[in-house]
């Protein structure tokens, strides 16, 4: 029994074959690589009730992931988020199977940690001594944690209005941080010359094909969670695009496999924001691929993506399952966030709060219909972006009485 | 078979008894009270086994948990934290053994998601309409989106300088959220006249006796994932103490339940903070109860308690182990917080690095032994003390180039 059955890498544009084992960036064709798998052989050796008994990490999917040899997996438990039943907030827009997939409940508190733990073990395999990346913030954190872990170094350059925290945790990782006074394609720039000149690993988004294999793992859960079924729709607020990207690749994956009937896949939904939405509009126009989105801007940072490398792939996601692209303004996240926190107990990240807004819209237009499952994809956890919310709090003396307005015991906001 | 085997409450002071099913808060005679199951016949029910197919939450331990109707389980996922190898920083301390149960893993961002889980239940069981409690910040934090997500209303009073994160959880989650320019111990004062006033719940740190039911399943975690093994020392950051109860009290149950042996425990370590170490004095002093820490100050906010109600359960479960007491100071908890995320890429909480340190000089005592299993219990992620770790990070212009001092690939500190 092989711990990954990796049968080789290819490219989704040029369909030339790479194989497996190598440091491969992008094709020479500019197209990212997607990774390959003995499926067959898998499906000989695996059955999905053996992985119920399996650490409940993403590794339970060790197979169908690209790590050759177990002692380079870099792992702080990543996994298994939660699948939440989010009934009240369904039922305020008349869907009675709303979910949430909870990936703010993972180390370094977002879904990034999935690529970053599959990535920088694969980086560990190939012997890599230093990776570096260009981030909004999340990414980098988390790269810069598990390359710590995984004792490899790491570069990162952010633009200096990314959370701190991320640049935070990136400089307690002991990374190489470097802030750009500007937006993450200016950082993208200087790693692309940094990597050249002092010859690392760049983990750009898609620039290494491994985050993807991460990532992926979302939808290898989400089928778990159901008991091999899979939702009507899953809504998934789109950046880069990785893991929209990786959630359809899975769903495949396990159709191939038999885990999954084989005649229908979830409608896939990418949620941008309307200062950022260059796959909705490609959408709209049927294209295939976007158009680089001048003077982008949203508070939700993660998804301020212009141009996304993997477009063409995210697009194809939307056409292949019928679903479709929509873009929500901050001021609709912001009021959502504040929403599914009051009514749910989830203090979610501005990025999740779209996909509950967007699933709102859809319902209202009766593209999604009342009975369906549906999943709402919250990215990361709500603390990370400690000042999307601020709120004006009554200060009282010691010794004061509290007085409570029982009618009026609704939260004070404030911006 | 019923959802839990609950059988009464007593009190650990004055042995008094309650019935299972009561708005139980402290004994007449001051002392926090305890929840008893049926033991026996959980063990004709229940095996080891027939845990491993159940869900990865802390619910899968519902027979010994107090909520007898699971339509009243309000839940956010929580538990299952993992337990992960701390190799490096074990060989930089010589143990070879070191592990951490990451509670920063879990919704809210901190253990206290497990006391408010179970604490939250038992309310909306009981038919509790709102709750008050006084906060350093992490457990209102949890309470108050808990006690959204359960339809209970949340009064909570925090120090002006709880963390400001934890401000906004509560505020976001829709708490009647104040503010008392003082300490924790004048929010308390203000909780307890506003809950005679308004005929609120008290969930004050134990004086509610479910809190602890949840706290306790870190305790039932960690035999389980050892393979129903205890490790031979367990290290955890003493404020209120809860954690360490509750862990105590599982162990005792585990092996009445014969699910781990009866001849050994674990031996249980309170640490605490230089500036606030009452039942580090007290266990000095071969005391059974601690004294009032007056002028308490520590970075390491969430044991910023200067007399616990529960001390005396504290101290009889350090005693009953041969566990110990020590104190750290706020900057050695600091710089090991730091060797953490660069040794093994973990951003972990002050309380949390506050354990290691702790491991670090009782090994250097020889206090623990090279090879023996040693797990320290991080209380909860780094990101919800974005202030207590501040780097100078060199700002670039766009189009500058990057240059990196390879001989001095360390990060910038400051404060």
């Amino acid at each position: 029994m092989k711990f990954s059955y990796i049968s080789h890498l290819h490219c989704p544009k040029c369909q030339k074959r790479f194989s497996a084992g190598g440091k491969h960036q992008l094709c020479e064709c500019g197209s990212p690589l997607l990774v390959n798998y003995d499926l067959k052989e898998i499906g000989k050796v695996l059955k999905p009730k053996d992985l119920l008994t399996r650490n409940t990490d993403l590794w339970r999917y060790h197979e169908l992931l690209p790590v050759q040899n177990k002692e380079n997996v870099v792992t702080l438990g990543e996994g298994m988020t939660p699948l939440l039943p989010m009934k009240q907030i369904g039922a305020d827009m008349d869907i009675s199977n709303l979910l949430m997939k909870d990936e703010g409940i993972i180390p370094t508190g977002t879904f990034k940690a999935r690529g970053a733990a599959v990535g920088v073990s694969m980086a560990k395999e190939l012997g890599i001594q230093e990776l570096a990346m260009p981030t909004n913030g999340n990414a980098g954190a988390s790269w810069a944690l598990y390359a710590a872990r995984g004792g490899i170094n790491s570069t990162i350059v952010m633009p200096v209005d990314a959370p701190k925290i991320t640049r935070n945790e990136c400089a307690i990782a002991g990374a190489d941080l470097h802030l750009v006074n500007g937006l993450i394609s200016d950082a993208g720039k200087i790693i692309s010359q940094t990597v050249k000149e002092y010859a690392l690993f760049d983990v750009s988004t898609l620039k290494e094909p491994y985050r993807i294999e991460g990532k992926k793992t979302m939808g290898y859960e989400i089928a778990e969670q159901l008991g091999w079924k899979v939702p009507d729709v899953i809504l998934y607020p789109t950046g880069g695009g990785v893991g929209l990207i990786g959630i359809y690749k899975a769903l495949k994956e396990l159709q191939t496999l038999g885990w999954i009937a084989e005649d229908k896949l979830p409608r896939l939904v990418a949620v941008q924001a309307e200062g950022c939405a260059p796959i909705v509009k490609a959408w709209k126009e049927n294209k295939m691929e976007s158009e680089f989105w001048v003077d982008s801007e949203t508070i939700a940072f993660g998804v301020n993506v212009p141009k996304a490398l993997g477009d063409f792939l995210v697009l194809q996601s939307l056409y292949e399952t019928n679903g479709c692209a929509i873009a929500i303004d901050d001021e609709t996240i912001l009021e959502e966030q504040r929403k599914i926190a009051r009514m749910e107990g989830t203090f979610i990240c501005p990025e999740g709060a779209s996909t509950f807004s967007a699933a709102r819209r859809l319902r209202e237009e009766n593209w999604i219909k009342a009975n369906e499952v549906v999943i709402a994809l919250n990215t990361g956890a709500g603390l990370k972006y400690p000042d999307t919310s601020s709120f004006e709090t009554p200060v009282m003396e010691p010794g004061e009485s509290l007085t409570k307005n029982v009618s009026n015991n609704t939260f004070r906001e404030g911006r």
